[in-house]
């Protein structure tokens, strides 16, 4: 478990202190070990993780295993079809359990001795114990699960922040996007060579859209900002939020975006660690398809193409960007300093049958280009901020006013620890 | 080389501490380096390490390098029939002389300035070095070797516990087994991810073989336990024994484990790192191979194939399988905190001639299928206990005996570190 | 940024204070990572690296990177002919600018949000940011750069070492090669398992080339020494020089070495970390090829092939060996506390053609193998000197004078940092 000597809290402390505001981070949050092991105990093993989709695990004994570190957990469906997080680890010799990412199991069996747990964690038999072993208290150790609208979400702590306010706000605006009817169409993973903080620091502003996401700013608004948002696009983005206004209010859905910009995320001075939105599509798009149009079924309770696209993000690892007829979460998860997991995941409508309702080809192209052209950025960035030359330059306050509350949310975090932080 | 600090030895004395008694080890014995740095010091560095079989090394020159982390050994017979065991480091400018896993060398030439050494390690020229060089003064440094049947063991220690009960305690059991009158069938080198401990824990009972050593199971009596012999598993184990006292008699081989469950090792009481026995197999079984049938020549002084089998161990890197046509050694050597290099060797009769004789695909099966098995299972055990929830489960009285005394014998050599140790 | 605690800086100097003099270095030196950054603090961040020729970035425009452990920086050739070293790292988030090895740019580009950088470093245009950024503060900060005889040095620091009295010895023994009018006939990049210091001490002795080295010993008389400089071969020598000292002097060539042995270098009492002699080749060759004859064209001033060979050595990272008709630079670059990046690079005259003018199979074997015979002899000695058994030995007085010097050097570098240090 990590714990820090004095020295090393006076090391972070100096180091949180020595950021100018306004400014990137110094290199040290970077490549410094003692950051990383406070941002694992700080942020990763103690808030809401992003695991995957109940319709990865619709029946009961589906599981999906979950790695954080040298961590693993069994995320399964129990009998009572409610979600068990398992820590797997057997109660005997410690044995990891499960090996496999993803299956299905009447029971968990140990492959080691063959120590045998229900669904739920309990522990069944253990077969040449002694008679005075008591299985009641030998049960696989429990972690914190939650779900909303379809997504699943752990956390590593006893003491996690709260979930029912996030679950609240979120819900309301994916429960049409029907993310619990949905199915898998595809999966992609990546290993991306960058700290955690610059893939988010990437996702958080649209500066660098213009020029490196050729096919994401054809759909969007949100490469546009107070210095760039010209009468013309003001009010091709007034159009858009008055037509679709119209439509959605019949089907209950909100325009919750209305300007040029992305939305407010995070809310560092709340501690906000989640956002929802709504918000319309460049006319002629209703998906975020190479061509805008839509490729698959419809989901959820969508009756009409056009309902713009929904935005869900929590932190510290994940978004979605769902259209009407598709949703794509990523996922990330630290595997070491300088060195992010990513998932990419495709969702569409749970009938919808590839080859007859859709094609990956063209559900696919848009999010992968976009999300392999930001790994790439992600890579140089890093590069650069190793550098002993890196200074943190200034933020655009036109354009990365959502990086620069990252940054504030991350040094509250790590803040904590020294006792000078910020309260849930 | 290794030495602790203060705080180090205060942690390391904590951790051997927090040690429930009859329960597993906790977690920082498989994933802290400073345990593993004490290890290398009170254990692999100061212990006898089994390095391979006289017969490799048969005539004069003949040679095996020996490395232990990046440590090597230059293990050499020399010119009066003799083993040296040179450190392969050159006297002059300190380059390894032998870069290959074995050879044969009429003197040892450093490739760099050709310096010369005679096979006992006595510098023989130094070209080129002015006059008043002392040659005497500069041979290659020497570690303790000795052999006890067949068997070669070093120690880089010049302190190392004493040899010679060890030698007469293994002598009279081992010498019609004939290990110094065999030769090698094949040897094959495995990289276990996995604590070298976790390999010995493994190896130290056969509460996971019902399920995960088909083939083991249907030689040997040893995993059957108080809790699971039957009547008619007595009565089986009760009429090999004496089946094999009245034969063995006239052979002058003693039953020296005549009841189910694995013979006692080690024994941490007295702080016992060898223990040899012999014992019956399961009747209709003269050798441990797939099907129990004899598949090469009787080895050593063998003149029946009933002769059960012989078990050799010695803390911390080697055990032996001995059947009366072919002897199986393994041999660990850790390679890092979680990484330890295995070797299993098949030793056949020296004059058996491959093809004619014997077949390898008759020999290496058994012990091949049964090693493999228990690597993957290390590994999943390693994974497991490098988990921040993985909490040491209770061993099994009937079955996990010598778990619990290997751990008491390593915390045993651990604790001589703080003072408070045991002594020879 | 490398510093040094209480108890490094005791552990260094009681390091530096146990090297027995005429002695190898005690193995900490090639194993402890404080040595290396201690080096890297005081040798390589502080001293001044050879980056490449000027005739690689011959244009405005035309650049090559230079990575020394996480830094990189971009030698680019200004718009005034001038060569300009910029941190290779944006003003604005840090990025990575270059990623290439070499190019030719008009501006640079970051690729992430487009920040645009002139030749010389100055920020022309940010895109993107509020009005009152001052771009004049925010060019890519500048590391000093000098060049000499074609030969491109940085330093990493801000107070490097004077370089004016390097140039001034240099330039006139260079000048006639034309090294700034050659161009690059071959590049070979190695990854060399051993310490930088381990290269330079296999450079700086020619003990180990009667075996290791059949090419190289053919055309030079360097591994001869005192003790075995024969009458025979001290009378070839002598004939060479005065044969070579009578044609030069017409060219303004001066003979610098005139006896056997290597040129005295590095010059430990004066601190001096450069040199370059000009010395005759064996009778019958006239280049370091593998039959000694001229396989290009004539370099730079020379009208005659037969000039010797120019030697020039920079500490801590290049040397040069040049014939009549070509010149091969040895570049080291640490990549770890065992690992040293090398480049060799062989020039020619740049009017020459490959295929008309000169064959590669002529020019490159003999500085290839022979420096691929080093690099073998350099992992041998690096896995020698990391044993717990090594102990540094005596140097040769007759043939390691030089090994002994490049020791002292060294020493005098890294007790500069204890406060007990020499000065430049």
């Amino acid at each position: 478990m990590p714990s820090f000597t004095v020295q090393e809290k006076r090391d972070l402390a100096a180091l949180v202190a020595s950021r100018q505001p306004g400014h990137g981070l110094p290199g040290g949050f970077y490549s410094n070990d003692t950051v990383y092991r406070a941002e694992m105990e700080n942020i990763w093993r103690r808030g809401w993780l992003f695991v995957g989709h109940t319709c990865e695990i619709a029946k009961p004994g589906d599981y999906v295993t979950f790695a954080v570190g040298n961590d693993s957990l069994i995320v399964i469906r129990g009998d009572d079809g409610r979600i068990n997080a398992l820590w797997n680890v057997c109660r005997h010799r410690g044995t990891q359990i499960c090996s496999e990412p993803r299956g299905r199991a009447g029971r968990l069996v140990c492959p080691y001795h063959q120590w045998t747990y229900a669904r739920d964690g309990s522990l069944v038999s253990c077969r040449g114990m002694q008679e005075d072993i008591d299985k009641s208290q030998l049960g696989l150790l429990r972690a914190q699960v939650r779900e909303v609208a379809g997504l699943i979400y752990v956390s590593l702590s006893d003491n996690p922040p709260d979930f029912e306010q996030a679950a609240e706000a979120i819900e309301p605006f994916a429960r049409p996007q029907g993310l619990d009817r949905a199915k898998v169409a595809k999966i992609v993973d990546y290993d991306v060579a960058a700290n955690w903080k610059i893939v988010w620091e990437n996702n958080r502003e649209c500066y660098h859209c213009n020029v490196n996401h050729p096919q994401y700013i054809k759909a969007n608004f949100d490469h546009y900002n107070a210095d760039d948002t010209s009468e013309r696009v003001s009010a091709r983005i007034s159009q858009a939020v008055a037509r679709s206004e119209e439509k959605w209010a019949a089907a209950g859905l909100a325009v919750s975006h209305r300007q040029s910009g992305m939305a407010q995320f995070p809310d560092a001075e709340r501690n906000c660690w989640y956002s929802v939105n709504r918000t319309p599509l460049v006319e002629g798009y209703v998906s975020e398809t190479m061509d805008g149009r839509q490729v698959a079924p419809l989901m959820g309770d969508y009756s009409d193409a056009d309902v713009g696209t929904l935005r869900i993000r929590t932190l510290p690892n994940m978004w979605l960007h769902a259209s009407c007829d598709h949703a794509v979460t990523t996922r990330l998860l630290p595997t070491g300093l300088q060195r992010t997991a990513v998932r990419v995941t495709w969702l569409v409508h749970r009938d919808a049958v590839e080859g007859r309702d859709y094609r990956l080809a063209d559900i696919v192209p848009f999010w992968q280009l976009t999300s392999e052209q930001d790994w790439a950025l992600c890579g140089q960035a890093q590069k650069g901020v190793n550098s002993s030359h890196y200074v943190p330059g200034p933020f655009s306050t036109y354009k990365e006013y959502n990086v620069d509350s990252f940054v504030r949310w991350c040094l509250q975090q790590l803040s904590r620890e020294q006792g000078a932080g910020g309260r849930e």
